[in-house]
């Protein structure tokens, strides 16, 4: 029972929801409704608005039916005498679909699935055996939604529903999204003053206020650290380019629609960079390259924009200007599998670091049709360039998924899912090879027998964008970053005045040590200093009273913990130093 | 003699020079001629193009009229008179100005200087007494120019010339512009691989190379040390905003010509920041003041743009792409006078890190005629802000000098010239008092009385551009940089293959211990590799060969240093440490 595929149980749920809908609503007439990441939904034309207090009772009538542990029973039909049940029965939306599937597919037959004398579906399957295994459902909420997405079409009735395995995993789903609530990054990021939107600057394009630009530093001089250690070298590029520079990588006219529009300027158009490689490329060609001097890893936080609908802005996650943990590797083929593998490793050591615990490869690959249209079209070296991907993640033995018709245009790509603490899912990132742009970019190296060769290219950026990834962490740490990503690591309050020399040699002490420490003075009671200090969430709250000054001590109190600790400075010095 | 102005010089150079034209090409008309930094240059209309030969004999007539020692002598004129005589000597540019003269300033009257039959010209002075005390002379080149700047208008000769007090310093301008020569950013920035202009990227967008980035990100870390010393916080801000920003900040229309044209989104203008204030004022006023959280200084190396003739960009001097070490500070009136002296402080622990021993500030004061046009029009505020800014210089007893109508348009300013080691100078950077842009932005504090106030704003950049500063730095040091901020800072020259092993085993100590350097394999001669260790201007090259294995030893070499010194690795990172 609880291997059964959760989607399947969600699919079955669609079915008891329109068979409830058509109890209480014999007129209704059925649209089509899919299983979704939690749950489903189902499109109905009602003849009336629906209301909140429709929802109980369209549950209580779910639950009846789902009691009765009725059969899905699957028989086929020829079109034709499927459209004529289907309109003896009122559903035209269905008849239009038969019809459809006829016109684009040429079927001929279609299928159905029966709940005894309760209700029938047009429906291809697969489903439970009966509706007993559902499994837990509820109905969540309702909205409006076109018939087939059209505006000119009918207005229908969208009803949307959780559906887990069982209770418990929907209780958790839902605890889980009362704690994302709590952990919303954009409430956070006002609330620990990490980043502000503007309307005269405009929609999509963060500030990143002190406290957010410690956080993108501190990810930064992450970033070079490890990228140094994997022997990158760093470049810098500018944020504008010709048009030429966009045609020649292929982008235009190809992905103009997420580009800003151009700046037209000396009779020439130039564009802001919705990607750093098409510069990458160019520092890449400045200077002539031989096989000794690859493989060359250029990285870049290269600051990028993007056109996105204002529409779907969302907060840091969905953003115009996004600044990216960009690199470009160059190499020979013999250099690919491990320079790709070292990627991978890269992202496990990041992995590692946030305490990410969850995390999915999927290797997308093209698909066949789209060659010469959204891919380049070079079918042999397709095939290559996936085996190559495919055998550098198995030499790994780093688990995969592989997903087709889901490569970029030049090349096979890991894209890397991961999920926060409270198991919600972000795209973070991806690793792609590209076989394809190094020879728009006529680049080149010398190889060994003195012949020109062309590089393989691999875009990777492990830590995403700053927006993306600081969205991501705000949530994953519920805004109580660990110590060294902290922006306010340390505060010190003296109880009272009394004590405000000895808390101002503390402070000066640890400032001196690098520690970014704030001096909370003694002009509100302790209590909401300290309550303010938890507000901001701030990894250790030292409190100096009389006793403290006496002893050349300080009494921690670490975030999230009850016990107090008093301590010598230097011993407190020592403590975060580990952590740092 | 030689306590006259060398300007007064190079002012009575100019009479000598037309006075030449004109015994040359007696039908010459006059246009105007001034003195420059390093001599000075007069446009004449002649009856037939210069050629090289005839600078010669222009420069052996001005030499013989030098050497008569003739007086020049001055003379008023009633307009009329004087209009009435240059049109009788033929003198129709002349005429033109005397009449510029009395429509725009309603001038009656007007002045001569006479050297003796020789030469007169309508001139204001001062002059030197007689022909002999011009000093040191030299025509160097000449070029078009058309008259007034008028491309509608004649089109002039220009003939320029050198002039100094004496033959000694006029050898040493030109010797100094032998090695500026030499010393050029934008052939030492190709040699020794720093940057690049790629032709689709677009004119003036340098992209930073792999070395020219350490330089950059060097600079920032500089920067960012400086900074924490001083208390501030750093920001990040996005490369564009609504046209409503640069509205707000009176950057539109006044500033628009040297701004990118906008881009057209979502029925708005966006534009390319030229300067990150506009975006700094909004971070301040993101979140809620008071008197307590003052000082703040908001610190950002940003990226501007800004848009320069394309005949006028120059390398990394003038471009079109830079990257500002930009902070503002929002202070009270009474934190002003610290404020503006701990950044002058910060001004002068840089010059002392870069070796600059020759430095000038010049405080740039409004102009009453500007009032209301180019200047906030607040009478009393200028007066009371250029004597706190001078109160402030004369406190610390910075030397400076005082320049009429060159402030900016909200406040008055401090420009700071610096010159190189070869003694040439360059604008380096401006501090700025600005009294009136956090009101348009309406910036307020809660002061201690309860009441709203409004900061003043300090605009600082004392490490200029990226792009102007390495342009700089790359001539001061002739490309052979200071150790910590050398690109590569050391090569591992192995004599062969035999101590290849030993070679990798320095190469990777020194690199564990943060050094960046660079393992030159033996695949060419050691000789070769010294040179191009050398050409690169590496500051230390270890030659190790097997004396060295054996005694566990490196054999230095200095750049620029021909002794050699044999040591153990322990003692060169000893060495290396104190000039990091």
């Amino acid at each position: 029972m609880s291997q059964l595929p959760v989607s399947t149980r969600r699919h079955s749920a669609t079915h008891i929801l329109a068979a409830a809908v058509l109890q209480m609503f014999p007129e209704a007439k059925l649209g089509t409704g899919p299983a979704t990441d939690y749950g489903f939904y189902y499109d109905f034309l009602l003849p009336r608005p629906l209301i909140p207090e429709d929802l109980p009772i369209l549950q209580e009538k779910m639950t009846a039916i789902a009691k009765q542990q009725i059969p899905f029973e699957y028989y086929e039909e020829p079109t034709s005498t499927a459209k004529q049940f289907l309109k003896t029965i009122g559903q035209d939306f269905k008849v239009e679909l038969v019809e459809k599937f006829e016109k684009n597919d040429g079927t001929t037959k279609v299928s159905f699935y029966k709940n005894g004398e309760v209700f029938v579906d047009l429906c291809e399957g697969p489903h439970v055996e009966h509706t007993g295994q559902v499994g837990a459902f509820k109905l969540t909420h309702f909205a409006g939604a076109y018939w087939q997405g059209d505006a000119n079409r009918d207005q229908m009735t969208r009803i949307y529903g959780l559906c887990f395995a069982s209770d418990k995993e929907m209780r958790q789903h839902e605890a889980m999204l009362e704690e994302a609530k709590k952990r919303d990054h954009r409430k956070l990021g006002k609330e620990l003053e990490l980043f502000a939107f503007d309307e005269e600057v405009g929609p999509g394009l963060p500030l990143w206020l002190p406290k957010g630009a410690i956080l993108v530093e501190e990810l930064e001089n992450l970033a070079k650290r490890m990228e140094a250690k994997y022997d990158y070298q760093r470049v810098r590029s500018p944020h504008i380019a010709k048009e030429a520079l966009y045609l020649r990588s292929g982008h235009l006219p190809y992905y103009a629609e997420s580009m800003f529009p151009p700046m037209e300027l000396d009779n020439e158009k130039y564009y802001l960079k919705a990607m750093n490689c098409p510069h990458h490329h160019k520092i890449y060609a400045a200077t002539p390259k031989s096989y000794r001097d690859l493989p060359i890893r250029l990285a870049e936080y290269g600051h990028c924009y993007r056109y996105e609908d204002s529409g779907t802005l969302f907060g840091l996650m969905r953003v115009r200007s996004l600044c990216m943990n960009d690199a470009h590797i160059y190499c020979s083929e013999q250099q690919f599998e491990p320079e790709f593998q070292k990627v991978i490793e890269m992202y496990l050591e990041y992995f590692k670091i946030f305490g990410i615990e969850k995390y999915q490869m999927r290797l997308s690959k093209h698909a066949k049709e789209g060659l010469g249209k959204k891919y380049v079209n070079e079918p042999e070296l397709w095939i290559k360039t996936e085996d190559q991907v495919r055998k550098a993640l198995q030499d790994m033995k780093v688990p995969f998924v592989e997903a087709e018709d889901e490569a970029a245009f030049y090349g096979p790509k890991i894209d890397v899912q991961i999920w926060s603490a409270i198991g919600r899912e972000f795209t973070l990132a991806t690793n792609q090879l590209d076989f394809a742009v190094p020879k728009r970019f006529d680049l080149t190296y010398v190889d060994q027998d003195g012949q020109e060769k062309t590089p393989i290219c691999i875009h990777r950026a492990p830590l995403s964008t700053h927006e993306r990834m600081i969205g991501f962490l705000i949530e994953h740490y519920a805004g109580a970053f660990p110590f060294w990503l902290a922006p306010i690591q340390t505060a010190i309050l003296p109880v009272s005045e009394a004590q405000s020399e000895y808390a101002e040699s503390v402070y000066k002490e640890l400032k001196q040590a690098g520690v970014r420490v704030q001096l909370s003075a003694p002009d509100e009671t302790l209590g909401k200093r300290i309550r303010e200090g938890q507000m901001q969430k701030i990894p250790y709250l030292l409190v100096v009273g009389d006793k403290e000054v006496e002893g050349k001590t300080v009494t921690v109190r670490k975030y999230g913990e009850q016990a107090q600790v008093t301590m010598s400075i230097i011993d407190f010095a020592a403590k975060i130093q580990a952590e740092s």
